[in-house]
């Protein structure tokens, strides 16, 4: 058990590039909150640690809600919905992100993300890193960013975000992928996988340690551990293996 | 892999009662976002299968933040936070919660939890169920519920949170604990781990499973298998092993 909890890479992956500051995340109706929340607590356990900003960006700063207002009451009957306010709009959004974070979530495929996706467009070229996580590929991969890239997204919706994508070497199976500055995780939790990488490659990997053990996380170290891949039957395509020399390793 | 991810137990735990619809999460000032994403998601995924509601119950209707405002400042120079909007106050909850859920956080350390403490000693007697994850057990803890059952809490925050209840059969190693109706989570995304098994109980494997494959949450299917109470150097206390007798596996 040990062995595949606590296993890490013989060598270090420390950069010495300053440290990513100001995060800005993509807000939008129907993100998915476990997207946010996998990759927003480690980054607040470090903020204790590192000094970071945390912006929420969405249309207006009106709450955003998980499921959009059309469909709140679903066939079901249920009603299941939590909102979170934005810090800031599309239109006057904070300066100087250094890394612009994109969840997924059902908007990206029943609401309008036009906004979101206008935002993105405009904002990757001035920003240092993008991360999406699970179908936020689908949203990035509609603003033109991941275009030529390798990318992954969520094996369950493979087949309904790909093609929002087709200019995007879209990478299975792949826990999560990097291409320069752009970092995609496959579905959901895979996002505390790549936040743990990420934290590991910036801020080191005694800090990526600490904030896997308080958040008793069995992480993924490998980009190629991808057993959900086949769960979904997803065709592979691409190489998982390039992932880690992108950035040193 | 395979083995490890998508094992599971070969009887099924499914049982006759009628499933939990009213879900009630208790917020406070610096709670735990992702204590709360990694129960509100699968979840929400399953609301779209079967009918859930859900409420968001605060000291008042003012948004909830991750931190206290007094502490919102840090050493670091960080402003990270998160705000979250209740639904329902703690002087008028809704009526019928089947399940209340307690996330952690650092309010239950160093905020002002006391009206949370009231509201969850005043309200346990009418649930069904309740849940409790990370340091969320301290919270249950301090309102007395926890007494004399067997419960689990964060491995990292183990010296400081059993102290909390002291009447209280503290169980390490334990990834969840189940008690009677008291379900405790270890750290954070143990959360995961044990909402899937509410799930498999209450609403069956296969919906667990489909949520699984959602997520892509690579599960731990035994509540035994925790190798936190090591990372953390925690005393063992209690039977693990007890934990699925409790509820007919």
């Amino acid at each position: 058990m040990a062995a595949t909890v606590f296993g890490a890479p013989a060598t270090t992956n420390d950069t010495k590039a300053p440290p990513p500051r100001n995060f800005g995340i993509v807000m939008y109706d129907s993100y998915d909150l476990l997207d946010i929340a996998g990759s927003v607590e480690p980054l607040y356990l470090l903020s204790s640690r590192q000094r970071l900003n945390l912006s929420l960006i969405a249309e207006t700063l009106d709450p955003v809600y998980m499921r959009p207002a059309p469909s709140e009451n679903y066939t079901t009957g249920s009603h299941f919905q939590l909102s979170v306010n934005p810090t800031h709009t599309f239109a006057d959004p904070p300066e100087d992100i250094d890394v612009l974070f994109v969840p997924g979530g059902g908007g990206e495929r029943f609401g309008n993300i036009t906004a979101a996706v206008d935002f993105i467009r405009a904002t990757y070229p001035k920003v240092k890193h993008l991360i999406t996580v699970c179908t936020g590929a689908g949203v990035a991969a509609q603003a033109g960013v991941l275009d030529g890239k390798r990318a992954t997204t969520n094996k369950w919706a493979w087949k309904e975000i790909t093609p929002t994508g087709r200019n995007v070497q879209w990478t299975s199976p792949a826990r999560w992928v990097v291409d320069g500055n752009i970092w995609t995780a496959s579905g959901v939790v895979a996002g505390v996988d790549l936040i743990l990488e990420f934290i590991e490659t910036f801020y080191g990997r005694e800090l990526a340690h600490t904030i896997q053990g308080a958040t008793e996380f069995k992480r993924t170290f490998d980009p190629c551990d991808d057993p959900f891949a086949a769960w979904h039957n997803v065709t592979p395509s691409g190489d998982c293996r390039l992932t880690p020399s992108i950035y040193g390793k």
